[in-house]
Formats: C-alpha cells, sequence, structure tokens
C-alpha cells in the first residue's frame, strides 16, 4: 500500500488561471510585452482545458528554448506588408505565433465587419498553438472562423517515402443557436504530432495505421516515430485515409497540401521541408511559419437567426440519429472539447507528473516563481 | 475465338465535341435553352476527359428524368436573394445544378476581381456535377477557385448507424507556373458512391473500408450498398478515415459537416436526409441542393509571378522527393486528370457498352438523333 508513490504519480489538478499566470511570468520574463505573453498563455492554457493536452503548457519548453536561443523574437516588430478592404499579409517578424494569430484573426474579423469577408494571411512566424482558437475567435461576433497553418514536416506524401509536409490543421468555427458551436480543429493526418509524443511519454503502443518506417511498414513505436523524425530520417506519419489510395489517403495528402499553398505559399513562407531552416553556418534558423485567418459574416447571406435555427436542426438531427453498435452517441466536432473544457475550468486541469516537473525545471532555469 | 463478342464489349472511342453535341441535342429537346444546355453539357463530357466517368455522361439519364418528372425545371427564373461588393445569395429555381453554379462561379470571380474575394451560394439547385468544373474556372483569371456541394444522404456519421449527410465534396484550384495547377476534388468520403456504382456495373466487389451495413461490418458487394442506399436502409458510405476514431473517420465526418453548413446551412437549401424531399402526397418534390462557390485574387496576398514560381517549386520538390517501394511516381492533386484530359481529347473517351446503350436509349424515348 505504498500510497506515496500512487499519490506522487496522479496528476496534480490545476486551476486555469493559476496555469495561465505561471505561464505569462515564464514569458515576461523572456522579454516578451506583457499583452503578448497573456496572449501566448491563453491560447496554452486552453489548449489544456479543451482536453488537447498534446498543444498545452508541454509545449512551453518549446517556446522558452526559441526564445532563449534567439530564433523567436521576444518583441518584434510585426509589420503589415500588403493590405486591402478584404485581405492582409503580416510579417510576424519571428515572433512568437500565438500574438501575432491573435491580432491577425482580430484583422480578419474587423475585414468581415466591414466587407463580408476577411482574409489575413502572416509570413515569418513561429508555431501557433491549437489552430481552433483562432477560428473560434469568430463565434463571439456571429461569424464563422477559419484558421490554417503549416507545420514542421511529418506526413509522408501519398507513394512517398520521406516526410515532405506538417500535420497542417483545418479549424473552421461555425456558431449554432442553443446548441454548442461547431468546432472542427484536425491534423490532415491520420493523428497529430502530439498524440504520438503522448503515447511515447505515457509508454503505449500507437495503432497501426497511424506512421509508417522507410519501407512503408507500420510503425507502433511512437519513440521509433518521433526517433525518425527528429533526425530526418525516411518514414513518418500518413496522411489522413492511410496508405496508397485505396481508402483515400490520396485525399489526406491533398488537404494537408491545400493548406501548405494557402498558409504558407499564399503569404510566402517557408514551404515543405524548409520549415526546418538552416543558416549559412548549419545553425537553426528561424522557422518562418505561415498561418491563414479567414472570418465570414453569416448575415450576408441568411438572416442570423434562421440559420442559428437551422445549426440547431443539423446538429440535433444527426445526434439523434440511430448510433453504431456498441456506441451510445454521436458527437458534433468540438463538442467533446467544450465539455472538457466546462469540467476543467470547474475542478482543475488534470496535469500529470511529467508536465510538472518540466514546468518546474522551467521555473527554475528562469528564476521564476513556482506556486502551482 | 469470338470476335465479334469481344468487340462488342470493347469500349467505342466518342470524341469529346461529338459527346458534347449529343448531350446538348438531348438538353434542349427538354426545353433547356441553348446556353444551358451547352453549360450543362460541357461540365458532363469534361467529367469524361478527365477520367472521371462516374461524373460523366452516365448521369445524363438522372438529368433527363429530373427534366422529364418536371422535378428539375428547363428554363428557371434565378433569382439573386441577397448581394453584397464580396457576396451572393441565388435562388436556382429547381434548375439543372450546372447552369447555375457556371453562373455563380462567375459571379464569384467578378467579385474577387473588384473585392479581393468573392463568395456565392446557392439554393434550390440539382446536382450539379464535378466539383472541381466550377474552381477551375478560376484558374485562367490567375486566381484560387472553391467549390462545395451537399449531395443525397450515403455518408453514416461516426458512431452513427444511417447515412445522415452527404459525400460532400471539396474542390480547390490552385493556379502554378510551368506545372500542372493543383486541383483538388475530392469526396469527403472514403469514395465517391458513383467509384461504388461503377464496381457494381463491372460486377467488381469493392475493398473493405469503403462501406458498412447495419451493424457496422464491412460489405464488399457494392450492388448491396446501392441496395440499401436506394432503399433508405442503415449503413452506408464511411467518410474519410474509416471507422470510429482510430484512424480519423472523424475527421471525415467533421468535413462533410463543415461542406454540408457551407454549401446548404449558409444558403438555406435542404440539409441532411432532407436532400431526400417527399411533397404532401409523398410523391418526390425538388432536390433543394445547396453549392458553395469561392475566388481568392492571389495578387492580394503576393505578386502573382512569385506565388506561380513557389507553386512551381512546392510541386517539384514534392514530386522529386524519394519513392515508396514499389512506387515509381508521387502525384498532385489534379495531375492524373490534366495527363488523362490530354489523352482523352486526343484519341477519343472511352465509353463502355452500358454507357453508349444507355445513351443510345435515350436518344430514341426522347427521338433525338443518335450519331456517336
Amino acid at each position: 500500500m505504498n500510497d506515496n508513490t500512487t499519490i506522487g504519480k496522479m496528476p496534480t489538478l490545476i486551476h486555469a488561471a493559476a496555469l495561465r499566470t505561471f505561464c505569462v511570468r515564464v514569458f515576461e520574463k523572456l522579454n516578451v510585452a506583457s499583452a503578448d505573453a497573456e496572449i501566448t498563455a491563453d491560447v496554452l492554457v486552453e489548449a489544456n482545458l479543451r482536453g488537447v493536452d498534446s498543444h498545452g503548457v508541454d509545449q512551453l519548453r518549446r517556446y522558452v528554448n526559441g526564445l532563449q536561443s534567439g530564433l523567436m523574437v521576444p518583441r518584434p516588430n510585426e509589420k503589415t506588408l500588403r493590405e486591402t478592404a478584404t485581405t492582409a499579409l503580416i510579417d510576424a517578424d519571428a515572433g512568437l505565433g500565438q500574438p501575432a494569430s491573435f491580432r491577425s484573426m482580430q484583422r480578419a474579423i474587423e475585414k468581415a465587419e466591414k466587407s463580408g469577408i476577411g482574409f489575413v494571411t502572416v509570413r515569418n512566424s513561429n508555431h501557433y498553438g491549437i489552430a481552433g482558437y483562432y477560428a473560434m475567435m469568430a463565434l463571439q461576433y456571429d461569424m464563422i472562423g477559419i484558421s490554417l497553418t503549416n507545420a514542421n514536416v511529418s506526413v509522408v506524401p501519398t507513394f512517398g517515402q520521406r516526410p515532405m509536409i506538417g500535420t497542417n490543421p483545418i479549424s473552421v468555427a461555425v456558431p449554432a443557436g442553443h446548441q454548442l458551436p461547431f468546432v472542427l480543429d484536425m491534423a490532415t493526418s491520420t493523428v497529430a504530432v502530439g498524440k504520438i509524443t503522448v503515447a511515447h511519454r505515457q509508454g503505449k503502443p500507437i495503432p497501426e495505421g497511424w506512421a509508417i518506417d522507410k519501407t512503408g511498414a507500420p510503425v507502433t513505436d511512437p519513440g521509433r516515430v518521433l526517433d525518425n523524425r527528429s533526425q530526418g530520417r525516411p518514414g513518418g506519419v500518413l496522411p489522413l485515409g492511410g496508405v496508397g489510395e485505396l481508402l483515400g489517403g490520396h485525399k489526406g495528402y491533398g488537404l494537408a497540401m491545400l493548406v501548405e499553398i494557402l498558409s504558407a505559399v499564399l503569404p510566402g513562407a517557408a514551404c515543405l521541408d524548409a520549415t526546418y531552416p538552416t543558416a549559412a553556418d548549419g545553425a537553426p534558423a528561424p522557422a518562418n511559419l505561415g498561418h491563414f485567418f479567414g472570418a465570414i459574416r453569416i448575415d450576408a447571406f441568411r438572416p442570423l437567426t434562421q440559420f442559428r435555427e437551422e445549426m440547431d436542426d443539423v446538429i440535433l438531427r444527426i445526434k439523434d440519429s440511430p448510433k453504431a453498435a456498441g456506441a451510445d452517441r454521436i458527437y458534433i466536432p468540438g463538442e467533446k472539447e467544450f465539455k472538457e473544457a466546462r469540467h476543467r475550468s470547474k475542478n482543475g486541469i488534470p496535469l500529470p507528473a511529467y508536465t510538472t516537473t518540466a514546468l518546474q525545471a522551467i521555473a527554475r532555469t528562469l528564476r521564476v516563481t513556482y506556486d502551482l
């Protein structure tokens, strides 16, 4: 009955506000402006609240490293390179992805407010966290929100052998009436790399169909997938639809390429494997990731109340339809995450020991207070 | 050595122009205006040219039946219900989907020309053929084109038992430089229903992973899938990613729902299983399908020549990357179809005996000349 050991391995429940405050402290210590620190902390903690722990505070180390090495600029000089009533192109000056993305999505919403539609693309940015955060910003304005980003390569194109493209997520948020909003937030691969990292930390194998080695054979050891990825070896994550074309793998690959085009080719960010750039001397260079943000006014097409009612109707008809054998409910995209966020807002975010240990290490190195 | 039988079963090679002329004749005989007949014929034959035979002249019967029954209106009174500089909502008045879609995509392009972006949604329409036709219309204007439509239900949502959603395709066309354009044109299901119909006609089984029965077990007999569908029985086509959530089936289902929202909820068309409407007396009613068309000016974000060069670079880097064991090339979305179209434009479209027989039957019934 070694209770201590058991308790020591139980997740610690941390309130969102406390976790946010800790992250802000870390970013401010690294010379990030307060407003930007708040935004970045909020995006990270929102991922944990929604149960997307792979994109939550486990990522803090990535940003700390980036800011310490100088690859991420704490006080960037964001510039608008092109602008029309409906569009803009932003240079994020190698700053954190989150504040640049937050402001760019706000710009898209302002443009949509005046012109019906607003599209803002961003170059020279960094990892922006959960795609859904920005898409969901449109909901409070009764708009449809869109958020796309490219990412470091990890996905093998159909009939290819090497990872040539990122897990390139698509997020679209749509308001409903009494029902929860529709929030699609999906990697265009069978699985996000973060899920493989989580399996690795938990010492669990991954299912066949998530990743392949250089011969195209399935890999179920998550550590091997992550190693191959960090070493730039062949093999990698499969596009949604899996190997070859039989079950639609070429569709997942096509969607990933579409996201690459809209979020990186269109703004002129680094594309494909150029998202692991190196400077002339072989040292790492800034990532130059790209993003795409969009907002669409619903009432440009249809009265908002009608639209909301019909969204509720569509949602309920799907949810009320007969269930598969062994299933007791059908989910709408985003539903699980909203319910988890409600639960975790109230009860706290369960952080596993490896997360709290990592946060403590960051606090120690940076000499900021750890009070979680 | 029964050569006659063999020859009788060989596909007949028909030139695109002749096939187009025949289709125009059929539509005109059914009181469709010449301009609309030309557009509809062109969309159908373009599908055959691109090798998407499931959406080509095999579909002519569907439109003939619709026009003869009165469910499709030959000379509709298309109306613009709402309009801004960037958006429009069109009522297609139950006309053929193709001419309404062609004109709506033109409107989107005109709006994008002036305002950077143009989105046009359509309600009260019918089956519009290949989604890619309309997206590709943007290419000649150096724009990105988007085309989405909902469709009669055939896809089972994740954890559901009945088909509640269509195969709802996504098409996006993007110009390149010297390389062929990127043209994604994909059902959000593992496979389009047309592919199952083709397998059925050819007497071939379909792979496990395309469709399930009401217990969730795979169905490999295409006739059974089509029967279940036409009888409104449980079971149906799987979303991209397959059964459950393990390999991302919820993502395919989420994408299908996104297309339903943009192409049907937004314009106020019939949604989900209401796409098989019946009038009060139980007779079929017009389909009231919805579509979404978009055009985006590239030079609102980046000089066009730079964009074209980078598209070429991205395409070549993917194509030139190492190939999977047993594969000799990596395709870019749309590439196979462009090459097939080039080949078939020159050598003719191979129509199997069941297609020419069906076209002859249409010619006989309508008393139009059959000269293919």
